[in-house]
């Protein structure tokens, strides 16, 4: 079958079991694989993606760069992971500036940086179109899977829900961000949060948004519940941009891009998890539960998977 | 100034030591980088290729997955670091069939176990070609940097030298290589040496060969020495594919490909370095020795520097 007939999420899961270790810290197909080494989990992650398809009007390599570190340490942190380093794969087209890979190299390397890591080098090929492949690794004690058990509470962390879905709209709309600063800087420069790891053993489960918050709470529905989603984050300014909530809504369910993580946590522990996220400054919204089911449910009604597809764009 | 203009080296150069740590195992622009943690090296490597520039005939992508984990294991092991797991970021066309990428992978995985390895998941892009970024990780007590100093020998380690040039060659002119399976054996399934790590706090220095023989040395010698050949592995396989001795010398300076090992070595360790060698049947070649000066030459001529680089092929 070809890749476009077969679909990206069937291809990842056939290929995720293959080489992968049996007594790993984190099951095949988690945001990020690892090994147990010394007591210790080592986490490994790849992200790849084009740069034609990833820098919205007024991003240069600077914050493509940037945003490809960001993209794959969201991956490590939500495992708990805390990043060490990370390496450039580059396909560069022989004609291209050196400054423009320079500048691309630095925003990676301001990435890391703010995130407490390095830059360990990387690789250059020529290419047709500029692509990037950053690989990053991380340690933590405990990692968090994808889990979560009837009963839990579903919290999303961060602020740029909805902002980052607004800021592709404003891309292919051609509407200046001027005004709106905060959505400019949710796309521009996705920092993943450090602060994450302060809520170190009070999650039970865990989940990288990157493809639509919608997309991430089905995949958290495929370990076996019913996620019953109260109420979403609608900022003021999302509110703003958007014309009415309905598309305000579609912007924080489908938008993309977030890497902002999704936590299931056992209601025991919600006051603790409250006042560790307020001691690092880590913003956290309540929005819903999750039940004995199946499926993805915002006040009643079914959300619609619309998951991006790489092969059947 | 364009990347054409510019070449692969001088670029890499630049882009060395951007976000690299100050205090790290390994000098910026080594075979791999790394960050020391709990008294130990982490090491992170990534190497990036396009599917057709190294499918040989009768390479499929079985081989070709297991060529991108071997290239990147190479740089780790070179650097006396113990791999732990490998990570796939694959750019696919949409028309390509999922038996093709599952045969890739495969071919990954089967080099990932027989380094006592894993592959630890990956990522899957659209692209116009099929493009492979691996990544890997490994630890290493004590990473052996590119170094030599005045005095010491210099040891070609492993079997592959002038039979992957040989293999490079049969491709390009059509000749068919059942009656040479060495050659054949180390152009498909050219899997670096786990052996290495039994010669820990032996070598001075250490570097991975996979450009050619000669930019090896002269890599070596950029570090302030001069590398003088005094002979060269001359395989009877290699020599009887080849139109004469000339030919031969060719292919084990520039084929490139070997995944092989280059090691400065105090001569007063030499007798330490046979010994645990032979106990894990690892072949050594002693190839010359290092002196003060500059350059790189064999049997008294100077070895011409013809690496390869992508932005000028």
């Amino acid at each position: 079958m070809r890749l476009k007939d077969l679909g990206e999420r069937a291809l990842l899961a056939k290929l995720a079991p293959l080489g992968y270790p049996e007594a790993a810290p984190l099951p095949p197909g988690d945001d990020a694989g690892g090994v147990w080494a010394e007591g210790v989990a080592w986490l490994l992650k790849t992200d790849g993606f084009l740069y034609r398809e990833v820098a919205l009007r007024g991003m240069g390599p600077f914050e493509v760069g940037f945003r490809g570190v960001a993209a794959t340490a969201s991956d490590l942190l939500v495992k708990m992971g805390r990043p060490l380093g990370f390496t450039l794969g580059l396909f560069l087209p022989e004609d291209l500036e050196e400054g423009f890979v320079l500048e691309l190299v630095r925003g990676a390397a301001e990435a890391a940086k703010r995130l407490g890591a390095f830059l360990l080098g990387g690789d250059t090929n020529a290419g047709v179109e500029v692509a990037l492949t950053v690989a990053g690794y991380a340690w933590a004690e405990a990692p968090l899977p994808r889990r979560a058990f009837p009963g839990d509470l579903l919290y999303l962390v961060g602020d740029r829900w909805g902002r980052t879905g607004a800021a592709i709209w404003a891309h292919y709309q051609g509407v200046d961000l001027k005004a709106f600063p905060q959505i400019r800087e949710a796309a521009f420069y996705p920092l993943p949060r450090l602060g994450l790891l302060a809520l170190a053993g009070l999650p039970r489960g865990s989940l990288d948004s990157s493809d639509g918050l919608a997309e991430t709470l089905w995949q958290l529905s495929e370990t076996g519940v019913r996620v019953e989603v109260e109420a979403l984050p609608l900022y003021p300014d999302v509110l703003a941009l958007a014309k009415g909530e309905a598309q305000a809504l579609e912007w924080v369910l489908y938008g993309g891009e977030e890497f902002e993580a999704v936590l299931a946590v056992p209601p025991e522990r919600e006051g603790e998890l409250w006042a560790r996220a307020q001691a690092v400054g880590l913003p956290l919204f309540r929005a819903g539960r999750v039940l004995e089911g199946e499926g993805v449910y915002f006040q009643g009604r079914p959300v619609a998977r619309k998951g991006y597809d790489h092969f059947r764009p």
